[in-house]
């Protein structure tokens, strides 16, 4: 896998998250506080099940993005914790219904929620804090912000549904499969990206610029992750590597190696993703097959071009250290592949 | 059951939907359109999955009730079809989870979705319709209607996750119980009532009158549910009796007789409740032990007293069919008890 060793020599030089967490330093506390009090309540279970994924050292990329992209336009109000908050709850609401579907062990190097309180505390907590989610961007007031984050939500969901329709598929096409993605794990990054200029009453051709960044670049987060899954380690992935094959799950270097097989790879991919025949064995033979088609690589070769154009989004606006933070984030996904 | 009969029997005679149904016919109309095309998506999964529960004949009560408190405070616009359509869609989503929760196999006569097509897309279809609610609600653009909803949307999830909390535990207080069902069924009828004054840009009193009936009229709904499940039939109730005794649910009939049970009682509760020793014949003792101490009798007790509350709280306003719909749905859900 020459080529993953490649990119990530050179994108590890220049991609970091640090821009963007010291821009939003002192935004973040605020973010944390609110994250721990909107997921109190006095239903006890509540805060215990939130606070273990809360507290499980995500990187929250997402709230980040929210705050960057509303300062990055010049805004001054308090909007902007609220939504980044709300945005964060999105994203661990469908983590804990992810993890509830997909019957995981395990997520950031600990104990699924549905594993410690069992999959209905997962499902119900999830549910609690989409809607302290709801509750605080209606706070905002921003009908606009809304719209958008209302409308991820939806998308998300049906992202998921999609993914489960196509489960076990082999026959899923790269585009099908890119569909999914964009739904499931793209369009939050979008809302989150562009509801900053939609609270700076930022201009449309800014709304743009940030959404279409943000969909692009949750794109190749996704492909990344994807393509980690059978090249990480567990330690970089805080999860067991090779948990999408023993899920049976489909992704794109799955799809790429099923289609460059012969009779004898298709059947053994048959085998393993269909029939549940995935031991550390077959894991192995996987990879020696998706080795063979160069899949890990074609699919950071696609992750890659969807980071391009994430920078291309961000190319129309002026410069900022807004603009920069934003960019160097592009490489620092692309390069946890290692 | 003396009580239960002489209290049905008196209130058959008065209680009825009709007056509510006639009044809301046309729009009703417009509500089961918007929630097929709502419930639509390229995703056949989703549509499958909602239309399954949607179309299995449910009351529409929530809808029904912002529809007309909009109208009776003369509201023309089309925002109130829109609100109604996103109530039922919570409530929708709600069950659909509610069953995964509870591991239900029927509702409303027919298997769970769940059954059909599994606990995963039951939670995953849930989400898509909650997110459809909101997306419908932030088109009608009332930010007061959006935040009763949004936080209607929290404390049911609040709510529920009490009630897994309290899951098979004798001791729980009536109090205790009434705050479970205020959150998790109440909830939403309030708040389905309160946005029709909202949206009319009615004042503050007729918002809290509706908000008020809605939260009492909702308790009372309850609890005649709860005593359905021990005293009702299998058709009146569209799924089997004594589901809440073998699922160990704890419900107010349960929490009077155990409170009042000798020491032979209690342990009987104990193992039915706790251990699930809750075949037909334990039921069948469960019923007798309920009789004793007239439980069914007092839980409708205190559903009559939630309904003269809910019929209270719409004295002030000024008399109009929509009251009187309203005030006759009171009777309607009370009669349920047969």
């Amino acid at each position: 896998m020459g080529v993953v060793h490649n990119l990530s020599d050179k994108k590890k030089q220049t991609g970091s998250v640090q821009p963007l967490v010291d821009l939003t330093k002192d935004d973040m506390g605020r973010v944390n506080e609110l994250i721990l009090s909107q997921a109190g309540s006095d239903v006890e279970m509540i805060p215990e099940v939130a606070n273990h994924l809360i507290s499980s050292g995500g990187k929250r990329l997402r709230p980040m993005m929210t705050l960057v992209s509303a300062r990055m336009f010049g805004y001054e109000g308090n909007g902007h914790i609220r939504l980044a908050t709300s945005v964060e709850f999105m994203h661990t609401a469908t983590l804990l219904h992810d993890d509830v579907v997909d019957e995981s062990d395990m997520r950031r190097g600990r104990k699924t929620a549905r594993m410690i309180w069992g999959n209905q505390a997962s499902v119900l907590v999830g549910d609690y804090l989409l809607g302290q989610a709801f509750k605080m961007m209606v706070d905002v007031g921003s009908l606009a912000a809304l719209d958008v984050l209302a409308t991820s939500a939806s998308v998300i969901a049906e992202g998921e549904v999609m993914q489960l329709a196509a489960a076990k598929n082999l026959e899923t096409s790269e585009d099908a499969y890119l569909a999914v993605i964009k739904a499931k794990t793209a369009a939050l990054f979008s809302a989150a990206a562009e509801v900053g200029p939609i609270i700076a009453n930022a201009d449309d051709s800014k709304r743009v610029a940030l959404r279409d960044y943000g969909m692009s670049l949750g794109l190749a987060f996704q492909l990344v992750d994807d393509a980690l899954d059978y090249s990480g380690t567990a330690e970089d992935l805080g999860k067991n590597t090779g948990d999408d094959f023993r899920e049976g799950k489909i992704t794109l270097p799955v799809i790429l190696s099923y289609r460059k097989g012969d009779d004898a790879e298709r059947e053994f991919w048959r085998r393993s993703i269909e029939d549940g025949q995935s031991d550390d064995d077959a894991l192995a033979q996987a990879k020696i097959y998706l080795n063979k088609h160069n899949a890990i690589g074609e699919t950071i070769e696609r992750a890659v071009a969807f980071g391009e154009a994430a920078r291309l989004a961000l190319e129309p606006l002026e410069e900022s250290a807004e603009k920069a933070a934003l960019i160097e984030v592009i490489d620092f996904c692309i390069s946890r592949v290692s």
